[in-house]
């Protein structure tokens, strides 16, 4: 059976990875193991252990502030999640919200469990359908909102 | 027979991919694999993956935003994808279309399909034809768009 | 026993360190060693030392300046950290209090004080209690200050 | 024989490899090895193999356009090409001229001449006389344009 | 006897190495070896060398200047030290002076002068005497300026 890491932080304000998990669970038959970390700078090496723990693809959930210095520190989280997944040959789906992408706190729940499910979706697809992630290719999907879609010509 | 992985996101806008692989079937005899994940993020490990099973070369397209933040997830992506290439001594042609890099919808289609024919074009210089990039060495070219062209004194 | 390293500066205005020293010995029994260094770009490599020699987790505490050189050289100190983490998979809890995070002085210094035992308490969880902390996942904690709270929907 | 590796971009407006070239063959008496890649962002992994196939040193050419994201782009590059230093344990000079180095395009190709045959210069004494560098420790030196010069206490 | 690698640049403009070399004789018997590169970029691997042939420390130098490209040179110098640090296990203390950081020629010199040489005291306290950097833990230390001091409860 495929197994999927869970990664998520005390610092994020939405259970994103209970959304995931969920969303996985009807979508296919796969064994979750879920951790927890303080911060987004903890998410890269406990993804990365998973990984070394016999996971095909980990998510990393994670809900920066609003400051710069916010976006400094999910900049170096994003940085350490792409070389874990360097050193491991393994996909780790990040699943970053922004304290800024929404008006209130209301719309920036409903965001965060959205794009939660919708980046399950990629996991489920990137483990067992990858021809259907090729057939939305070049095609504005936008995880937790609505699409872009293609561009007009 | 050389091997060319491709590597494209459902979160670009355009079919990049396609249009790289049909220059590419038109200038040369190669074996083409092509995956597609959800974002640029995503990009560095699946090209790596590429290059690892045995292609020679990686093209990675991404169309990252016009927000501060798109900038910095084009950031990280481009530092994942310069970090597999010095992990495999393989070239991996970033072709990047940045949604502000045009007015228009139509215009940023014509700029992406056009930049990625290209650098597909550069792909089948670096594989068959080196001598032909010395040759264009220092002439401001440009991928896409007119040509900067050499400097004048 | 469980062995936690400890790297400090001497550039720090305060001893971060002794109060999380403090409070480790009141979770529970383990083995502490401390370092120090004198600034936070020293950080990593003494943080990958302790870890290489044995500890099982470290605490690397810092206090970069207010500014714009001062965020930069954090940066470079929180990427370094979480590379070390991932060259040794084990946890680095970095503890860093930015200079302009409070109004006062003696606020920065309360600020200084929770944070480090804030931290020390996720310490103990991660160590003996991780399912203490997912029970806190998505809960907006924040160390050494009021917790943001998890979002109303 | 020492030997020297020369990467240049088809990007850059001005034949700084050839300057540099010329400068070498003048210096002394060392093999040289020349690639050419499309964009900055490909130099890091050339520079990587002509090292690992044997070359004492490599020198990489680039010209940086003028907007935020040419810098951006050549930060990426820079810090490829240290990263390449570290895994080989070899030196690559970079020679990096931005288009906004110079008010026209004629100052800009002389800059960029004169750069590339004092890089030249540098690379020559790392390969055949270090003792001369160490004289000039400290002295302000300004590769292309006029020498800074020691403070003045 | 333990050995100090010793690296600077040709583009700063004061001899902060010779002060800390001579810092550094007062202070312990140690051998020196001294090496000097062109700019900061070329520190990183030099200081890698250093360290991989039997030198215990490293101190770097450097002078960036004042214009943002170079704060950009100076952040990629300075990850590169960092990433040496990790790869070898041993400190690089970087001892960086920008040129913005006094209002005049003679101020800037009296800065490097200082700042090499309490940094050199700090190599001598790291490998004779740690003892004395965690009594300075959290003491707000300043190199070449007035110290901060603890912060006031």
């Amino acid at each position: 059976m495929k197994r999927v890491g869970i990664v998520d932080t005390t610092f994020a304000r939405y259970d994103m990875a209970g959304a995931a998990i969920d969303e996985l669970k009807q979508l296919c038959n796969v064994k979750v193991e879920r951790r927890t970390v303080p911060g987004i700078k903890d998410l890269p090496v406990e993804a990365k252990r998973l990984l070394d723990e016999g996971n095909d693809i980990v998510m990393a959930f994670g809900m920066p502030g609003a400051e710069p210095i916010d976006k400094q520190c999910a900049h170096e989280a994003s940085l350490g999640l792409i070389m874990a997944q360097l050193l491991t040959n393994k996909h780790i789906i990040e699943v970053f919200v922004f304290a800024d992408e929404a008006k209130s706190e209301k719309e920036l729940a409903v965001l965060a469990e959205n794009r939660a499910r919708e980046h399950a979706r990629n996991v489920y697809r990137l483990l067992f359908k990858p021809e259907e992630l090729t057939k939305l290719a070049g095609t504005g999907q936008r995880e937790g909102g609505p699409d872009a879609g293609p561009l007009r010509r």
